[in-house]
């Protein structure tokens, strides 16, 4: 995912004519979700990696790929709340990738697949006619715990907005390495009541974006409150890192302040809970910084206002 | 699927330890089956289609490309004679594509989803970083119908070898174009008792021998009675393009000869339904000539013994 998707997924969106009898959760959130026989539901997501987007196998194993494959597929049914059934997983293989290869990525898929018991049932092997990168598709099914799926678009005017783990900085370590929320969500989930949740894969300021957009609300972030993770502290920016930065594979959900609180004080670990912000009646993100100042907070790059825009004038212009 | 993927599919295969109470079908055949709840359950299958290999994008449209992409699974489908249920797609895009490419992908997906009832409800959509060609992965569920999925490891010694349709030249026209034989899987599935089935996605000789391996049988095939495609007759040897030329995505399975012939006896097409050879205990594969005479038939292209080698040897050294 990335902005530009939104607004096909949107176009994709309005012209799926789903029955919702059928499909009671259909194109825009994390999966979707098919009724089976009259009891019964399987949620489904899918997801494209590239060599050179995605992973870059001159630093990266393929070891680590499948792992990586598998766990942002993971981190799909975690945001839903809901249990992994099974996964498959397709690939492209570049010239000169054999059986060697192939088990490599295996030995990272399976690990994976018995850490969060979700095991691969099949999957699809084709080869680039020339040379061209490495790719992996993997598609995962999951179904419903105690609880009903979450989706984005549930958020309410006054909910605490949650996220798990720290944030920023995934591309140094974590990315390759994350451990997908899926037994987090699902306590969570059974503990109190989300109104809404999302992986956070495109960076916070992006993915709180959609569900604003998604539940036709806003949403103030405090910015003293961002847990920043160690990794974003290496960056230059790192509270610009912790807002925008992708991958970090934590859980973003909005829920009742009082359920917030109780959350939060009950909460055992070892992940942190962090409440970071407040759902609001008007529409747009704002970031409140910690001199009490709200300044606009934009998917993707938050803007500074002109604090900003004055200090790289004043770069580009030498005055300081 | 390729030939030396055969035996990678069996490496995951024995690797993978489901259980089949959970998972009643594997890797391994052409969809896997995942029980969901107590009398439920639903089959996956994923493909990938990279341009330059799969198709064309100099000579096929997007929206041919849509169109075959769902076209492929649901072939998977019809092999395990189950009914769609529903499609997710990834899409990995070169610079430059944007929404026009993708409203025409898209616009090929929904030709499919609409015609075989199996609607598109997710996706993903990623971009490569360079230039690289694009690909799109359709992940299909399906459900079974009054009958049992059918698997590739039930072919019983004495069966009939039936295929629907004609076989080779599917690069002219057809890899584009055909019809998964989703109708035609279930109408047979409920006729008869079939014992093995598969699509023919890898050329009958390839795949016939799939199912003679995992079903550990042999095969004879007739010549004669292999239904040549007219495209197949537009290549210099149209019997061995019907029996090694890829995707025709036609139905190949095996079934009791009374089965077979009160099928074909009663059968109203208008896809014909042709016997072709029959199941034999000796291993390995036989081709029938015309004259009487029998051949090895070789997965992948078949031997015509020293009548082929000696054509070949006259044709190098001139001798006719």
């Amino acid at each position: 995912m990335n902005p530009r998707e939104d607004s096909i997924t949107a176009w994709f969106k309005a012209r799926s004519r789903l029955d919702p009898a059928a499909f009671p959760i259909g194109i825009g959130d994390d999966m979707a979700e098919i009724r089976v026989g009259e009891n019964a539901s399987v949620l489904i997501t899918t997801d494209m990696l590239l060599d050179g987007t995605h992973f870059d196998l001159n630093t990266a194993t393929l070891e680590q790929v499948g792992y990586k494959a598998m766990a942002a597929s993971l981190s799909d049914c975690a945001a839903m709340a809901t249990v992994p059934l099974a996964a498959v997983a397709a690939v492209a293989l570049p010239p000169g990738f054999g059986s060697g290869q192939l088990q490599e990525l295996h030995a990272g898929i399976t690990r994976a697949a018995e850490k969060y018991d979700c095991p691969l049932v099949g999957g699809d092997i084709t080869a680039w006619a020339r040379a061209h990168p490495f790719a992996i598709n993997v598609t995962m099914l999951s179904r419903r715990a105690g609880n009903v799926p979450i989706r984005r678009s549930g958020a309410q005017v006054g909910d605490d907005i949650c996220v798990t783990g720290s944030l920023g900085g995934s591309v140094y370590r974590k990315h390759l390495e994350f451990e997908p929320r899926v037994a987090e969500a699902l306590k969570i989930a059974q503990a109190v009541d989300i109104h809404a949740m999302m992986d956070i894969t495109d960076g916070l300021s992006t993915d709180l974006n959609r569900i604003c957009q998604q539940s036709g609300v806003g949403a103030v972030v405090d910015a003293a409150s961002i847990p920043i993770s160690d990794d974003a502290r290496r960056r230059d920016d790192p509270l610009k890192a912790a807002l925008d930065d992708g991958e970090d594979f934590e859980l973003l959900f909005t829920l009742a302040p009082e359920q917030g609180d109780a959350l939060i004080r009950t909460w055992e670990g070892p992940v942190p809970i962090t409440a970071i912000g407040r759902i609001t009646e008007a529409a747009g993100m704002q970031l409140r910084q910690p001199d009490g100042q709200r300044v606009e907070l934009v998917p993707g790059g938050f803007d500074h206002l002109k604090d900003w825009a004055s200090e790289r004038q004043h770069r580009r212009t030498g005055n300081r």
